[in-house]
């Protein structure tokens, strides 16, 4: 595969939503207009010769269980040891655990290029990072010592642990079990489906987190509490011992990303630790979830980038027929054809958006930790919630929808198992159910955020848009001007459903989040 | 997989489309109303019995390749052989050849029926009923006695052999040769690649209708001309002789419909006969074609409607959280969620609209052929050259989409690849593709269908649009009117759009057809 890291459209894009903003906020002491390009052109320039080539590799062969060994095609191991390697896993965090120390809005691009080039391999980098942000948000300072060091440089990986047969979008109906033990840790016993990464021999060791249910805990949601259990016990000085009381029993057999392993992993009496409060394990878990709902949505964006630029190639490469803007000799290049450009620009002017909408959730959430006026602080934390399922959700289905064009776009030959259109498509369809499938997403929007600040976080992105509305009106492009127009209509249009949902939800919920889904792609 | 025919919305979309102006017609003499339902619970019946059961073997297994012959699954040559001998292949061709004189419409059911059970089986039918048309219109006398009783009562199959490497939309590329020899037959020579059904052990004889290009033809699609090339040679009395010099030399490997072998052909000398004249193969081409573009367009029915099946049975039966207007024990089964609700009618709905294009193009081209006034003949003409690239491509993009919805409401059960809804979703994807992809057919809606009759096929679906306009508002059903308003604004946008188009394909052409895509979908 070739794939060329988009760096200026980035670079566009960051300064679109803002980056300037963060520049010398304390939070992020290393972060300096001056290293953006740098630092991109470095990390497009390692992904596209390192992790880019082994898509293919990874769609052909799979990750495949051996007993309970999960192996990994062929230079995936040594990619993700060069990865960790240059420091880019704990690119966006604190310098303490041995991060760089860079915004989330500057670790969103690499997770971008990453996810275009291999989003099999991405996903595990990914998933540790939720393991990392729950420990740094709620993990005692013993347990933190003890595992984000390791975490952080990439040494060991991190997993989430929720699901089970019966409790999937219901995660509160989860089963599995955590009885204390005498020394402070707890027995965990219990089976877990579809977990990512969730065994594999890329680190040395695996740090899963767990939800499990105490004895006598509430039933449902109000009664799960979070578990970090490693695959390896950590000794006191930090030194591996046996192995913990859990394994991978089972990979799923996918219709995509089948380099990322997806495992049954059974917890059979497994130690561990608890993370937070005693039943407040939902909480912890948003924490996770949050953060790598933000990084499914930029995985749909990577998709859609990949498949964009797989598009073009193929469109300036296959020749059929003769279009009459073509001056050349014989057939014309497809991408002659003005259907072929059509769908070429609905790919790339998509694929900008949903950028936008991932980079701007993502400066949301750095402003929400870096600003020191507590009503900025507020405003950006409520903007970071409205936006996060909005990028979760538009932007993977965008993901599906473009790289379906792209399969399109490559005629019979989109169809072939091996092609990397197919591949992207395939890929892609997972990104719209996983970490909250995009119906619960919507229903998030609408049932919670929507009322989030009495409704200051869709508010301020409404006076945004209208800041927008004036801006390109006054505008000397006249194709922006009509833009303009067409953005007021449309900011209406929301103002008049959010209105319309305000009143539903008191009166007929089920009608409100009936229209939940249309809302947020509105 | 439990596929029930859906014989009562069949039967009311029959209805809405007119099927009762073909009772009577002298082309039609075997239909009769009364046994439409008959025919079609017991076309259901079987297809669902014996069909059906077979779509998930043929999607794990598949057709393989050993030498130069092709297995199909376990199954599927028992359930080829007693749908043959149950009549349902000649459904729709005259008795002359041992057909059922049926109209078409009513075999368009049928074959709704059969892709809904298993896609990759009824490809194999379908391909035939292309190469018996083709036949019917086009062949010598001498040819049709020899090859269309056995190939409509399913003795034997069909095959279209039109792309190669180099020529795929673009058909007018091809390279194969045709060699004239002493005795009025050709030697076929050259490749062919993605031949669906091309190379199998369902039938005792395969008849390739095939592209070639005689010596000193024409540059060009003006330089093509059809060839029919038997898998073995066809003696005076109707035994089978030795086998031709064509062959099955490779399989694709594709992301769906496994069970139907896509196959590379070699003609090496094989022996073949003219099918019309010499250079205007393109017209028989497009005799195939257009019967397999409305087939194409069932096929996306039939894959929506499958989907929606099989994703309300899961939606019963699958339990996750508690929605507001569930009043039983414990979780409530996912229907109840309005967002899942949302989705289904969205599938439903829309599966509905795809049925009546598909029914309407059907119903079209039986009253072209069976009405008797001329000018009625000539306006249903019209229609059916109009309607023909909406119901292949509106239908099969719905196909795509609402099986991805399938997936979606599946949860991450949909992602795995041996669900039926995952299979629905990777199968759907070729009919976009194939028969012309969709980008063609919105190229032939507005270049060549908008012209026809001097715009005549086109305003005649206006008419009737304004009728339904009429109807609909003069409704006692509230939501009924409010939809002739909407329909209203629709015709009236269709109308301004048509009329753009008009304008803007004399003076630039591409300018024109950069739009013929959304043109298509309104």
């Amino acid at each position: 595969m070739t794939y060329t890291a988009p760096v200026k459209d980035m670079i566009a894009s960051l300064n679109a939503v803002g980056i300037e903003k963060l520049e010398g906020m304390a939070e992020f002491e290393n972060y300096d207009p001056d290293i953006l390009l740098p630092v991109l052109e470095e990390a497009g320039k390692f992904i596209s010769d390192v992790v880019a080539p082994l898509n293919t590799v990874g769609h052909e062969v799979g990750s495949k269980l051996v007993g309970n060994t999960v192996t990994s095609p062929d230079g995936f191991k040594d990619a993700y040891t060069q990865l960790r390697e240059a420091g880019w896993i704990g690119l966006q965090f604190p310098e303490k655990w041995g991060g760089q120390g860079m915004p989330r809005t500057v670790a969103m691009a690499v997770a971008e290029m990453l996810h275009s080039a291999n989003m099999s391999f991405a996903l595990c980098p990914m998933l540790s990072c939720g393991a990392i942000e729950a420990l740094i948000e709620h993990g005692t300072p013993d347990l933190q010592n003890a595992y984000l060091p390791k975490l952080v440089s990439g040494e060991w990986a991190g997993t989430m642990n929720l699901t089970e047969p019966q409790a999937g979008s219901d995660v509160g109906a989860l089963k599995s079990k955590a009885v204390p033990l005498d020394d402070g840790s707890y027995e965990i016993t219990g089976q877990k489906i579809y977990i990512t990464w969730g065994e594999h021999e890329l680190t040395e060791n695996i740090i899963h987190l767990v939800l499990a249910r105490l004895p006598n805990a509430p039933a449902g949601s109000r009664g799960i509490s979070l578990f970090l259990v490693p695959k390896f016990h950590v000794g006191d000085d930090g030194q591996l011992g046996e192995r913990n009381g859990v394994q991978c029993i089972g990979l799923e057999k996918k219709m995509g990303i089948h380099a990322s392993p997806t495992c049954v992993m059974e917890f059979d009496g497994a130690k561990g630790w608890m993370i937070g409060q005693e039943n407040k394990g939902l909480a912890c878990m948003f924490t996770m979830m949050n953060a790598a709902r933000l990084q499914v949505g930029i995985q749909g964006v990577g998709v859609a980038e990949a498949a964009t630029q797989t598009a073009v190639t193929y469109a300036k490469d296959r020749r059929q027929g003769k279009s009459a803007t073509w001056a050349g000799e014989g057939s014309s290049p497809i991408i002659y054809h003005s259907d072929v450009q059509r769908n070429l620009m609905i790919m790339s002017s998509k694929t900008a958006a949903a950028r936008a909408i991932c980079f701007g959730c993502a400066l949301a959430a750095d402003r929400a930790v870096g600003e020191t006026d507590p009503s900025l602080k507020q405003k950006f934390a409520l903007q970071e919630e409205v936006l996060t399922p909005i990028a979760k959700a538009w932007s993977t289905d965008l993901g599906v929808s473009a790289s379906s064009i792209g399969v399109q776009i490559h005629g019979g030959m989109g169809f072939m198992s091996e092609t990397l259109a197919a591949q992207l498509f395939l890929d892609s369809r997972i990104a719209p159910i996983y970490e909250g499938t995009n119906g619960i997403q919507a229903a998030d929007l609408v049932g919670r955020k929507l009322q989030l600040g009495n409704g200051d976080g869709v508010s301020s992105l409404f006076d945004d848009i209208e800041q927008t509305i004036v801006d390109t009106k006054a505008s000397a492009d006249p194709i922006l001007r009509e833009s303009s127009d067409r953005l007021k209509d449309a900011l209406s249009a929301l103002k008049r459903a959010t209105s319309w949902l305000n009143t539903h939800l008191k009166n007929d919920k089920s009608k409100a989040l009936s229209v939940a889904t249309p809302y947020l792609d509105l």
